[in-house]
């Protein structure tokens, strides 16, 4: 049942286009699901996507516009002035996506949308909406929701459903509130259905329910409803007033946006503000050399470490060949290790108060995976020290280092990879910041004072 | 309005656990949600939390244990016999919940706890989706719904919800089918408060719907959810003929752990089966050394092209210093690179068509973190050989050398990252599968090539 654009019918559809069939097309289109037609119209040329847009009926195309990527939108937008934006747009939207859909304008375009809508209370419930923080429960809220008086029956009910069904896909509940506009209490869709029309409200309704606070975290009111399965969830004041609901389809996207921010956070960056495509170059700069830098300065202690062992190498050139090979394994035991922990964490699978289950498995885990690279390392220099000469006649000597070397350093990076992110956590910062590339970077310098050590010892006297 | 387990809350209840009070302390907690509760026994001892968990009612109980993490609730029904575990938890839940916590168990107890299921109906429905693969929409689904004839009046939706009302928390819609059970379409809840109870079903149902075949992958059905925000989502077998349906709590969960799958392999190993802290030590060596070893054999390239400057490096031993320092700034901003492309394509906000604007974007931010990378590399060696002697009196020609390479390290690292995954994507491959470091090993042995042909170039004749 999955959608597929395919090349015939995007060859149909541009041939279309350029014989100026765009009406027919769209007509055409009009009977798919807008996010199947948005898929179309972004696998389209630019200047093609727009004429197919414009050939769209109104309310068709703001709901194609919500699911174009950012990028697109803006590009459509674009062609719009101010004043269409309002009337042919916004005019079609819920709140929540209409003040979505301004705050991604320039600003000088917001202003002219704000003073062109026509509707005083739908202009103020946007604006109610821009004020609160894009990453905040209110800046996720619509204002759309069916409220009842806490003092009325259950046939209020049924008339507010009537009332307001058209503007609310999907109602959920009601939501009861007291004289001052408190929420009081929540009614389950089906109870309407199961109850007497003529019962008092505050008979029927359930008291027990979970809401946030419009100023709190987007993540906290996804959090609250992945932990308590809610398809909807209230959104209140500083007072304990009604003013929004968020719904569980703007939560899943919080939760993909989540995810790629500590994506971008474990890769060692800042996480990106806009989707990839709608930032600019110098936005991704700002977000990536920080980071680059810190790993870079840290990285630097790998010269100084190395410059301790300057003798040994100019006497065994043939250590420095097994330098990037030895810390790199380090690097991917460490981050693999922080991998796991962090998504573990995230999880809830794993708590800081189970740390020392964690060293004790990934002690195990490390010396097992130490045990076999170190044993691949020593046969790779023994088997190539029978065909080249630049391990020389101590190459038994050579593959020993290299192979203990590599036990001592995959199972050392395993420990700190798995360590760090719980350390991180403890000190109530975000486990996924910078974790794998920082943890290759501690591990890199360390690595190197344990090869340059063992190798001291197993060649001292012969090459050393 | 969030939930946290408190310091004095779990000592007053260790206290009381401890005199015996187990009846009293259950039925506190008995008024918080199941999911809080859950985070109480997490957080006690073992001991403890068996204790507590008898003494809760078992209706909550079985409400409790599904939200438990999976290392918990092994712990927990491992006190149980098969008997216990069909009369005391499996009656008191959702087919798919049951089913759920049944195929977790070890296989004898699987059989036994099966064969004390006492209601016919419900032995049959949970068998049914256990012979699903786990990983399939048919695993995913509930066969809990609300389902009336095409050939009914709108009141047997009425009639229908309220003998299955208590079963369904949240009925979302009613699915219609004809005499095969074949779904004709969906009647949205708010529709039977809207319309009249007399009207025929079929003049009502809306017949476009989309649904997902049960053996289709549950990512699968998970990305149409999102895709056209759905709260339910109907399942039909191979003749079309309604089996059950998957609700979105349950897909908010699969997409967690297909973000956990994605990080695993993105972090170069595959992607464990089970949480973290129930998978055994071996487990996870299992699935971790593959690509450690596959990693490792690529690595082992850099000492081969090292090989190849061995000559140089034992005339300018101060050249093997920079080799980390050098190869990890590639590494790391390839790394960054695959991060950004890998996310932008699992949102579907850039697609592989667009590759030639990520490369000339790349390229630009490329270009630039190595230029801030080689001054502050070039400045470094400069401002060192103030003070150390190690760099020799070649100095400025050995900072212009590692300034150089990290410029067109960190571009060329920059750009396979960026590509990277839209070749494996354009191959049909998952771009997730062990980017990072398998681009920080590539970037490793040509960063090596690049550096010391940079260094021979410019110290010829001097150093070298």
């Amino acid at each position: 049942m999955a959608f597929d654009v395919t090349k015939p019918l995007l060859e149909r559809i541009r041939e279309g286009l350029e014989n100026g069939r765009a009406q027919a097309i769209a007509a055409d289109l009009s009977e798919m699901h807008p996010a199947d037609i948005a898929e179309v119209l972004d696998q389209l040329r630019p200047e093609e996507a727009n004429t197919l847009y414009d050939a769209l009926g109104e309310e068709l195309a703001a709901e194609v516009l919500l699911e174009l990527p950012e990028d697109k939108r803006e590009a459509i937008l674009g062609t719009y002035t101010g004043k269409e934006i309002a009337e042919e747009v916004i005019d079609q939207l819920d709140s929540d996506d209409a003040a979505d859909v301004i705050a991604d304008l320039p600003e000088d375009v917001q202003e002219e949308v704000m003073a062109n809508i026509e509707d005083a209370e739908q202009r103020e419930e946007i604006a109610e909406l821009l004020a609160y923080d894009e990453h905040s429960a209110g800046g996720l809220m619509a204002k759309e929701l069916i409220r009842v008086s806490v003092e009325g029956r259950m046939r209020d009910c049924v008339k507010e459903l009537r009332a307001h069904g058209e503007e609310i896909d999907n109602p959920y509940a009601i939501y009861v509130v007291d004289q001052h506009e408190r929420l009081v209490g929540i009614i389950p869709l089906k109870k309407l259905l199961t109850t007497s029309l003529f019962q008092p409200v505050k008979d029927v309704y359930e008291p027990d329910f979970i809401s946030v606070r419009a100023d709190e975290d987007a993540e906290v009111a996804a959090r609250l409803m992945e932990k308590y399965d809610l398809v909807a969830l209230p959104v209140l004041d500083g007072r304990g007033r009604l003013v929004g609901r968020i719904t569980i389809d703007d939560v899943v996207d919080v939760i993909r946006e989540e995810e790629t921010e500590d994506a971008q956070k474990m890769a060692g960056m800042e996480a990106l503000e806009d989707s990839y495509m709608s930032s600019t170059w110098l936005d991704i700069v700002k977000k990536r050399v920080g980071w680059l830098i810190i790993l870079f300065v840290g990285e630097s202690f790998t010269a100084t470490a190395m410059s301790f062992f300057e003798d040994q190498i100019a006497k065994a050139v043939v250590l420095a060949l097994f330098v990037p090979l030895i810390i790199s394994s380090g690097g991917n035991t460490g981050s693999q290790a922080s991998t796991l922990i962090i998504r573990a964490l995230a999880l809830g699978d794993v708590s800081i108060r189970e740390w020392w289950s964690v060293v004790k498995r990934e002690f195990t885990v490390g010396l097992t995976l130490g045990t076999v690279l170190g044993i691949i390392g020593f046969l790779r220099v023994a088997l190539w020290s029978q065909f080249v000469t630049v391990y020389g006649e101590h190459w038994l000597q050579v593959g020993l280092a290299v192979g203990i070397s590599l036990l001592g350093v995959v199972l050392w990076g395993n420990l700190i990879g798995s360590l760090f992110p719980l350390v991180l956590k403890r000190l109530g910062r975000d486990p996924a910041v910078s974790s794998a590339p920082f943890v290759a970077t501690v591990v890199d310098v360390t690595g190197l004072l344990i090869y340059f050590g063992i190798a001291s010892v197993l060649l001292a006297g012969l090459m050393l």
